[in-house]
């Protein structure tokens, strides 16, 4: 009632970096510098898609710490609290290499043009489309199509669901200022999550028999959920570990090479706990939940469906890349 | 370190009322009036005691509002906000009665001698012990022995692991103003919980063959836990429902007359979350977790154990004291 219910930023800049280079930005080995951060769905896509697609060798990757301050996203896990490749401390360095005293949000996911300095784009609903399918000049041999055209209009229809009721869903919920506000995105949320339980019941993957973008960005979801979404966001109805299918799919995809070794925990929750002092003053991250579940074997292999369409799965983990140990279940 | 780790007050007001009167305070029915909110897990003891042993005749119920202002518990849910016995508004009313001006906390279970208005006990940890042991001249029949003499160590011994773990282990983890000591004391929460675990296995209830006072001082901590601690205390390595013996232990009792009866899942809700503002500053209260599963069948009996000993279960909730359906599962 006249409350203001909680609105995601749009993406400020969001020049795109093609194969034809049209907006300037063309697609080039070893020019560009991918900033997430291990804790934001949002930048994991990102994460995900480049390992998925073998771009490591040319799209090179900036981790942040997971706990901004009120300069936002710093580089203080690197060696002198510099990311080595940029020479910046703050991300918000690149933003105002782009746009002098850029007034607005930094957020990740971010590439940025190494040469000059300068960010090209925080667009994280188009970049991970453009890793697909204008990169791929660049991709490892046997990268999957990760948006295949035949299957967009399918693609992009599930994730819009995915996106307005559960990727942003659970930021709707968990930022309520009122109850009712709340316990609107709380039905938004658990209603999606049942829809997709029914879609995945008989099929490995949300559309066709592959891994697609569609799979990615409902990965990042739930495999936050029980640790951070359940209790800090007040999604509590059940946790994703209570819902057969998908645990089954979250543990088939978090198994796959790309998905769960992109994936840091110690991140998450320290993030979500640590940043939102508006819901969370302590700043205390609770212990759990348990994470080993995560390991278990899921049996989705007996649904079909083939990861990587005609393609292969991608090697190891680039050396220095890897979550430490104690990150992980 | 040098921080100040949660510490439960202690009960102020300790007279004993004993069949023989030795505090000033003789057993006699329709004299004293028994304060809880259902909310309170240490209130709720008496309120499960009071039914098993039905004494609902002898000993009147007050129920508070779930919410507490800077005056503390209140009697709002009553028609004109008063306790239409007491005549009170608020239960202070009835701690300045017994001491004037008292500066001291506030709280449920209470007892209060109806003629003089005088609070008599807030001893939560005594009273029940004294409803299942003095007050046996005004027990129905059929009442089982909660406390039973020849069982008292034992009985002891479990609560005393109880108590320190688990009833105020939760609060010690949802109240911790620092990593350490949150995680201190969720090792103890889920110690203790695995040990229950172990030995509920293969036994019906605690100690000996029939419910005691120790299967009541677990069951409200169990029965609030995936509501409220799992998330609002940060207790998350798993919920209850995730451990068969322990949901099953748990929903047995919840089925059993004078046990589930009690609980008031709206007030347990609301008042954790709306209450503890330094922990959950916008007062908002997660919709679920879904609660349908306490009315699955549990399969206890197979264990065994005779729940009321030579006696029977508890007749149906006086009138006027259920809980709203609206409340329950």
């Amino acid at each position: 009632m006249g409350r203001k219910t909680f609105k995601r930023s749009r993406s400020h800049f969001t020049d795109r970096i093609t194969a034809d280079g049209a907006d300037g930005w063309p697609v080039e080995a070893d020019r560009y510098r991918l900033v997430i951060s291990r804790a934001c769905p949002w930048a994991s896509r990102a994460a995900i898609s480049r390992r998925l697609l073998g771009l490591e060798g040319a799209l090179s990757l900036a981790i942040t710490d997971p706990l901004q301050d009120d300069r936002s996203w710093r580089f203080t896990l690197d060696p002198g609290g510099k990311d080595p490749v940029l020479g910046i401390r703050f991300l918000h360095e690149a933003y105002d290499a782009r746009e002098s005293e850029y007034p607005g949000g930094v957020s990740v996911p971010a590439i940025v043009d190494v040469p000059s300095g300068r960010l090209v784009t925080n667009d994280y609903q188009q970049l991970t489309l453009d890793l697909a399918t204008e990169w791929t000049g660049l991709h490892r041999p046997g990268a999957p199509e990760l948006y295949p055209e035949k299957l967009r209009d399918e693609i992009d229809e599930v994730m819009e669901g995915v996106y307005e009721d559960l990727n942003n869903g659970v930021y709707r919920s968990g930022f309520a200022t009122g109850q009712e506000e709340h316990e609107r995105a709380y039905g938004d949320v658990f209603r999606r999550l049942d829809l997709l339980s029914e879609r995945l019941a008989g099929r490995r993957y949300l559309v066709g028999e592959t891994i697609t973008e569609a799979d990615i960005r409902l990965f990042v979801t739930l495999v936050r959920f029980d640790a951070v979404y359940h209790g800090h966001f007040k999604c509590n109805r059940s946790k994703i570990s209570e819902d057969p299918v998908l645990w089954a799919y979250a543990r088939d995809l978090y198994q796959t090479p790309g998905f769960g070794d992109t994936v840091d925990f110690d991140h998450i929750k320290r993030h979500y706990y640590g940043v939102h002092t508006g819901i969370n003053p302590t700043g205390i991250v609770p212990a759990g939940p348990d994470l080993a579940g995560w390991l278990t074997p899921h049996h989705r292999d007996q649904l079909g469906g083939r990861p990587f369409g005609d393609g292969t799965p991608p090697g190891p983990v680039p050396a220095g890349e890897e979550v430490p140990a104690d990150h992980r279940p």
